[in-house]
């Protein structure tokens, strides 16, 4: 089983409207639902891959129902969230269609209290004992201490389960440092951990720093991977237009689920890019497009560095 | 008893964000969420008044759950609402903190069936034994056939009740027919009803189609009523700056207030425009301040066209 770990789930709500225009009164044409955070995502693409999923993290109030309700209809992934008083944020994305571009609001997270951390604390250690691989993703809410990636993180290595770790801020300058397996920073997130706009020496800045191995999302650009075992780049054959929505949790996804299987690195940045790019070119944000998956995944393009 | 009949109920939802950007991603501070739809709002205000208010029309889904948790939590509202297998929509209203100004997304409302109108209409009938006064307010959700306020209006009539319909469109048009007590179109509503954009001839226009009075808001400028009894302007001492939501439907209840209290035209005119004054002016949109309300009501000009 792999776990995936969700501190800060949401309900993702998609609004289409014709165009966006501040100040203005708009009709929406259209309303989608769905779990979100990024391990949900994760979770998710998992299950689809085939792999028995188990997904934790909080979830609370109406919305924290809600997201269990559609969680259920989620084929192949259990559900371990623990229960808090608050209530699970919403996000909600505005599509104009018209130009296709989105526009974000992210409602505040619930404030977890000390039981509530505690209550997860023994709710993970139980899980990390049938677990092959854990994916930790996203922000932490409020209430949760800044250092509780690096907690989860030894717990995991105590218990002998690779991790991997995909978040930024603090949350990742204190979690890289107790060593997870992975890290898949984003180039935001790997600038602001090392430093360096470069990232070359920023990927190997960030494998001092304790991960390791750094698998650096460089958006169009594909990935970039520092590793024991060498460094790499893996991309598409050719640039992709979509909406890379999910795209990141994609990646995490495929890198995941070739480790569990025991694939070596060019094959797990291999999954992990035709993923992304079956997720850009998916018809509906954040899905991802199982044919696409197929099709590029014999032309990614893996050059060690 | 007053009844309020709001068929498209919704759930109003509040962002505040410091600064609405299109295709920017916001962090929201500040989520609200209220039981809304225009008739809901007029039975607020009305039992702030001290009325014994009755609510009815369509709830179903998860959001019109909320919308009942809510109103059972509105003190002297009694819930009538009718259940719909259809979701009850929501609107959200995302407010931009520099400038105050407000983009506004409403959902689709729920498609109501055939058995659910029917069942609806037997509802109302038997609350129409106990009423002194009802308001038939809002849009009408899909499914609900576009004659529907001509048969409440009708129905009402018959038990002797009088009629307050404020809608737009083809809705207002069939309903005007059926001839209701009292119509209060804003100056939009009024002009598509008779096609005149100048209010004096509008508001005559519109009786002469069915209203016994009518009751044009006309925002900054107040409310221009034509009515059996005379013609007046009505409109606060100076003109206000604040937030125009909800200014209607605080107009709505303070004309019915005062109709079911017995008072003539220019102590109902006095009520509305104190109402809706004290809703311009209330640090939270849609809510009236009580004070301001007691403070406008002395002041009020109400002046014979």
């Amino acid at each position: 089983m792999i776990l995936t770990v969700t501190l800060n789930t949401a309900l993702d709500v998609t609004y289409r409207v014709p165009r966006l225009l501040p100040h203005a009164s708009h009709r929406v044409s259209d309303v989608a639902e769905r779990p979100g955070g990024k391990g949900l995502n994760v979770a998710r693409v998992l299950a689809a891959l085939g792999h028995e999923v188990t997904a934790t993290g909080f979830a609370g109030g109406r919305t924290g129902a809600v997201v269990r309700e559609l969680l259920a209809r989620s084929p192949g992934v259990s559900d371990a969230l623990v229960p808090c008083a608050g209530t699970t944020r919403r996000t909600l994305a505005v599509v104009d269609t018209a130009s296709g571009d989105t526009t974000q609001f992210n409602e505040p997270g619930p404030l977890i209290t000390a039981p509530e951390w505690s209550a997860f604390l023994a709710r993970y250690d139980a899980l990390l004992a049938g677990a092959g691989a854990v994916a930790l993703c996203g922000s932490l809410p409020p209430g949760v201490p800044v250092g509780a990636y690096a907690v989860l993180v030894r717990a995991a290595r105590a218990a002998g389960v690779p991790v991997l770790l995909d978040t930024g801020g603090e949350a990742l300058r204190r979690g890289v440092a107790a060593r997870p397996e992975v890290i898949k920073p984003n180039a935001a997130e790997l600038a602001e951990l090392t430093g360096s706009r470069d990232p070359l020496p920023a990927t190997r800045d960030a494998r001092r720093r304790g991960a390791r191995a750094v698998v650096a999302s460089l958006g169009p650009a594909g990935l970039l991977a520092a590793t024991p075992e060498g460094v790499w780049r893996a991309a598409p054959p050719h640039p992709l237009a979509g909406n890379p929505t999910g795209a990141g949790d994609s990646a995490v996804a495929g890198l995941l689920s070739a480790l569990a299987e025991g694939l070596d690195w060019p094959a797990r940045l291999t999954r992990a890019v035709a993923l992304s790019a079956a997720t850009v070119l998916a018809p509906v944000a954040g899905e991802f497009d199982p044919r696409t998956y197929e099709e590029v995944r014999g032309s990614v393009k893996v050059t060690a560095v």
